[in-house]
């Protein structure tokens, strides 16, 4: 279930949510110094915190009511960048129905002031994937890659790379060569990255790990010649079927920059070939394209 | 702008958001007989109206934070369906930047016990769509459609359909026809439906307008031989630039049916050929394929 811990696994300590006593709908989290890149935490741990939280609210049966534990359609909307330390979610229903369940959650952090600063809020529905019976038809066809061995590391990105994405280190991922030429100075342009993904401890993918994944690889707008940051303003991922374990498969493109605003679409696919989760995010371009 | 109103259209007399007076963030609205799909108001009515009434939040410069009159992203959470009659929307801030502004938004209606039920909450980041000078590069490709001369008028639609879609009297709809097996019992199996789309009073499109657009058409299931009702979810929606004047070409596509869902993209076209407007919605899939 999505909500499960494996307490030894770095993943689910670094997107803990716990109920906090007498205050129903809070959850306590902690965002860690493990999964920075750029200028704050990665987006998708934010995502998955967020999520845990709101499969806490909903997971459990209620009366007539099944349990929902899985994240359908979650929308997160980016405020101000989340901070290594404390974090709280508030989490509010707005409809508990029989075949999904939807709610919002808030994730806040101290401002250093007495008070609290959101850093995003998210909207979501929540069911079972598995009521459906699991079918799944699909037209999309996974991404063709080289085998592990024969992509590029995370782990050979450059030395001053690593240092702002400690994120990395928790990740075992490989890009595909051919979506590479941002690492060496030389993007294609053609606004594809793609790449297998799996924790670098061996957690296993379920669908909280695959909030995760629709935002762990390096942006796509890498590759369009835009190495700045590109801070998110908006992703909202689906979840369309529990995956199995393995290798994940990860795609993103872009394909249209528009008044400084691009966008990103992840594909994520399991170890059976199967189309787990889809997302799409806007971001802000970094101002002009610079080449090293 | 996106808040002006023109009182001669349609469109806008079917989208208001009068903001309410002494109740500073409320707005009153009404849900229009004239707009009614299946079961319900049309889920893009429902996110003008709540465009509208955000876009008046956030259209308005504020000491040295400029105008951000644009839905740059939105986010639709739908909870139930909305009926004809009146609508009050409750919007509240979650963040006013330079660059970019945050809020949410929710449409409620007369639950008929003297208490409001939700139909819909919203997510938003608004911005100027001029701000970054409107420049746009995109890889992607307008949808190849006969001209609307020789595509199928909405018009044409069965009258058994017609008397449960008044938001077609509202639009003129030029659909390809190849993609219109669905209205001849005969689904393509495809998962693609585009279109020609206009306002059949001649109101010309504007971010606000395009919010209708992304969910105006049949919905892609038809033509996954899926002819019963398809409740969305979620819908978020991308306004990329503003539009010109003249048709929009919508093009449909679905992908993937796992577990009873399925995802339905929209891309919309201006008639000088840029994307303006992506979205994705979440949709439940009616039960059992039928054929008539």
């Amino acid at each position: 279930m999505s909500g499960d811990i494996d307490a030894g696994s770095e993943f689910d300590r670094g997107t803990t949510a716990v109920a906090r006593d007498g205050e129903p709908g809070v959850y306590d989290s902690a965002l860690g110094e493990g999964w920075r890149i750029g200028g704050g935490v990665n987006g998708g741990v934010l995502l998955a915190i967020a999520g845990r939280a709101l499969a806490a609210e909903f997971g459990t049966a209620e009366g007539d009511r099944p349990a929902h534990p899985d994240p359908l359609a979650i929308s997160a909307y980016y405020l101000t960048p989340g901070v290594p330390g404390r974090a709280t979610v508030r989490t509010s229903v707005a409809r508990r129905g029989r075949a999904v369940s939807s709610g919002q959650a808030s994730l806040l952090q101290d401002d250093g002031q007495g008070g609290e600063v959101e850093r995003v809020r998210f909207l979501a529905t929540y069911g079972d994937l598995e009521s459906g019976g699991g079918d799944l038809t699909t037209s999309a066809q996974p991404p063709d890659l080289p085998p592990p061995d024969g992509c590029i590391s995370s782990r050979q990105a450059p030395p001053d790379f690593l240092k702002h994405a400690s994120l990395l280190e928790r990740l075992d991922m490989r890009l595909d060569p051919a979506t590479t030429g941002w690492a060496l100075g030389k993007p294609s342009g053609n606004g594809v990255i793609r790449g297998w993904l799996r924790m670098a401890d061996g957690r296993e993918p379920d669908p909280l790990l695959l909030l995760l994944a629709v935002d762990a690889l390096p942006p796509v707008a890498f590759e369009l010649g835009l190495p700045g940051w590109t801070p998110t303003l908006e992703l909202t991922a689906h979840v369309r079927a529990r995956p199995a374990p393995g290798w994940l498969r990860v795609n993103l493109t872009n394909r249209t920059l528009a008044g400084g605003f691009l966008e990103e679409d992840a594909e994520v696919w399991d170890s059976e070939g199967r189309l787990v989760a889809l997302s799409r995010q806007l971001a802000r371009a970094s101002a002009p394209p610079q080449r090293s």
